[in-house]
């Protein structure tokens, strides 16, 4: 069973009851007659029927790539209005106001599906569907954080996980990573030596960590097992609530050893909270995502569901459901993910390292290859370049990002992702206002976007635009 | 020009900044290839056409409200997955990330509808597309509201209003209403004496109003023009942000002299925060609504979804602007509001309201006649019943709600809809919980779901527990 993490929640997220109205559907049952809740008739709605063509994943046509639509690759998914044999609610009962855990189909469905994936080791624990992962993020802090308090994040993070929570007077603090992401041995020692730097003295001991262990935004790092269970252990140690965003999850290079153990496998006390999203494996507009963690947290992100986003579309959910539930099946789904997702984004990286590799000159621009995810992160070798130590590394990039515009290729500003504070003058809307000093050596480049001919294009172009600074 | 309401903005409403990854679109013309924004290509979507059956709008058909599929009856609305001649993104671009606006067909077709039906006195207005208008009001709190500072509400209330801002320890003042909904008077009496009670003497004077102008729920009242008139006039003298939820708008009985004004069309400042939603028009299950608001607050609200929702769910919005924009158009859409929706509710109001007084005794229960909206608002005439002032009205009531269980009906308890304080024992969850008296004499009863026998039903059922009850 789940620990007790009541005294982890905010204000906020303690205060998240059930509503009495829902109260009353327990009176519904045997020959009630309801002039209750506020629903509208279903036979007012003017859809009738919805349906889609998908992709099929029959073992023997998956690895068609094209995306073309083709009769020998597609199947034919229809929702009717009314009852239906299926597992799948109607489309006139998922157009319906619902509860806040999503339609139970689509739920059980991935409920299933992480039980298969990662065989959590508490009982306790439940899904519930969400609008994507920053939905779940942003219902995850409001549980459990109060202005003024801190979250620990990677040193490098996914921008909108600050610019989400620093509004809300929630603050961050950096953690050192590597090659494999955040250091298990700079979060211990930071935990272990608490209020012992002069800024830590009168703030609260973090209880709270972020990380994307796999395919990190920005850095492309993967956690290894080792890593993983080394920071379990810290917060273990420390007494930790740890969310594990994870949309890049599907997207690992290599499953020779099968895929890597998430965190929440490792959780015996419940206190991973694990966002997952069909964002990177289906597509973004989906605006689906699921939350994994102990049943309690669950009741209280239901409650907040139902006061602001209440469910997922409807559309979207009988429609995720009639594919995977009736059609793909976990078994489907799972060979889609292995042969199709993962696949399509290993060659998208082999390429774009290929490309790299070609037309970059390696003295001044090196990357770690990434094992996961849709992003090499490329440091540029200043050191190399003849004004180095008299022109700040800051003009330096920025003369180079220039030159990238210049040259039409876009690259990502690395400080973009920095957690390090910003300087008092900093602009956040000014693309070009934090090339601070220190920060300013990295670009983030994607692979998941462009075509291969753009990718060559690109790296021609970023080779040129380094060599031309360079030789400056 | 809308005034400038930055002052009115929370500690976080004023920080929801653009992401700087936003910024770096400027640079996105010409020949520029682009390894910047992690977005997944659209190729990898799975969807390959998103088609649904609906209901069609041709003015000789549109009478039939059987609700079944039927081919003279139903158009079938396609979205390609690539791109197509008309003004619609395709299947793919609607899947993928985009602003926190909501996609272009869909949200310039809602502010040309706002346009047209409001015709907003002041030109920097705007329209942006949110999850639904629980997920609209909760951004327009969040913008607006500290911790500690209150908002005025009507005395009967959507209690999910309260739920979303109480976790927030954003409270509520009730303003007492009438016939006509929030009393004009009895909001200048409060705001123009504020600070004479000992309660307010230490709070700060409350800046946010919230109302729901048409077929309010729970009391079914609609505001006459007059009232509306005053309400705006309430609002500009004491400098309110007035937040509109008039999700009933559409649900109006009499529209012989037109659709009644709403506040947003008297508004000369910006002040009026509109929310609109396709729930009651087409299906709650859409997750779509809509802000009309002074542009400012629209650029906050949009940093906001693109941190959060990020925005509506790609197969709602692609399959609601095919349909409405391809097929039905503004005129279109017009008339399903005034044929269709209009005369459904129209006629379920009339068939519950001749229900009740076939089968309730009048002299034990009366209602107002609702102009608008899914509800009537039962009061309870107590004063009939043997045991009246020696038993509290409290009792009384519950054995009405339990003799009405017993005898399979449900109405809603007034008190769950009450702005009034909760006993300090009061559970939300029990909904026996609450029939603390004063406040313990309505029972809400909707029309919008049953079906016409049902409610012949529920109102023989209602009259038989009230007969039961009073000549116990």
């Amino acid at each position: 069973m789940a620990k007790d993490f009541s005294s982890f929640l905010s204000a906020e997220g303690a205060s998240r009851k059930k509503s009495p109205l829902k109260g009353l559907l327990r009176f519904m049952k045997g020959d009630m007659v309801s002039l209750g809740g506020g629903l509208p008739h279903p036979s007012t709605f003017p859809f009738y029927s919805l349906s889609a063509e998908i992709k099929s994943v029959a073992p023997t046509i998956l690895n068609d790539t094209s995306g073309k639509t083709s009769s020998a690759t597609s199947d034919l998914v229809t929702v009717p209005h009314g009852p239906q044999p299926g597992k799948v609610e109607s489309l006139s009962a998922s157009l319906q106001y619902g509860l806040g855990t999503g339609i139970k189909s689509l739920r059980e469905f991935c409920k299933e599906h992480i039980n298969q994936m990662h065989r959590p080791q508490y009982q306790d624990w439940d899904v519930l569907l969400s609008a994507g992962n920053t939905d779940s993020y942003s219902k995850a802090i409001a549980m459990l954080c109060n202005r003024g308090e801190k979250i620990l994040v990677e040193e490098w993070t996914y921008p909108a996980a600050l610019e989400m929570i620093d509004p809300l007077g929630v603050g961050h603090i950096p953690v050192t990573m590597d090659g494999e992401g955040m250091s298990a041995v700079a979060l211990k020692d930071l935990l272990d030596n608490w209020g012992s730097a002069p800024d830590q003295a009168k703030e609260a001991k973090p209880r709270v960590v972020y990380v994307i262990p796999t395919g990190q935004n920005p850095t492309g790092s993967t956690m290894s097992i080792q890593r993983r269970r080394d920071i379990m252990r810290v917060a273990q140690e420390h007494n930790l609530i740890v969310i594990e965003d994870d949309p890049y999850y599907y997207l690992q290079f290599n499953v020779d050893n099968g895929w890597v153990p998430s965190l929440l496998s490792m959780d015996t006390d419940g206190r991973v909270i694990r966002l997952d999203t069909f964002s990177k494996t289906l597509a973004p507009g989906c605006r689906v995502g699921y939350m994994s963690m102990n049943a309690h947290f669950c009741t209280i992100v239901q409650n907040h569901n139902e006061v602001t986003t209440q469910q997922p579309s409807g559309f979207s959910q009988t429609l995720l459901a009639e594919m995977l539930v009736s059609h793909w099946g976990q078994e489907g789904y799972n060979r889609y993910l292995t042969e199709n997702v993962r696949t399509e984004y290993l060659n998208r990286s082999r390429h774009l390292q290929a490309c790299f590799q070609r037309h970059v000159n390696s003295k001044l621009a090196t990357f770690i290859e990434p094992s996961a995810g849709m992003f090499i992160w490329i440091k540029i070798h200043l050191e190399h370049h003849p004004q180095y130590g008299t022109v700040s590394d800051s003009a330096l990039m920025l003369r180079l990002f220039n030159k990238c515009i210049e040259n039409n290729v876009l690259l990502v500003p690395g400080w973009q992702f920095s957690c390090k504070p910003k300087p008092a003058d900093f602009d956040p809307a000014d693309p070009l206002g934090g090339w601070f000093d220190g920060q300013a050596t990295y670009l983030r480049a994607t692979f998941a976007y462009a075509s291969f001919e753009q990718m060559e294009t690109a790296m021609i172009r970023f080779g040129e635009s380094l060599n031309e600074i360079f030789s400056a």
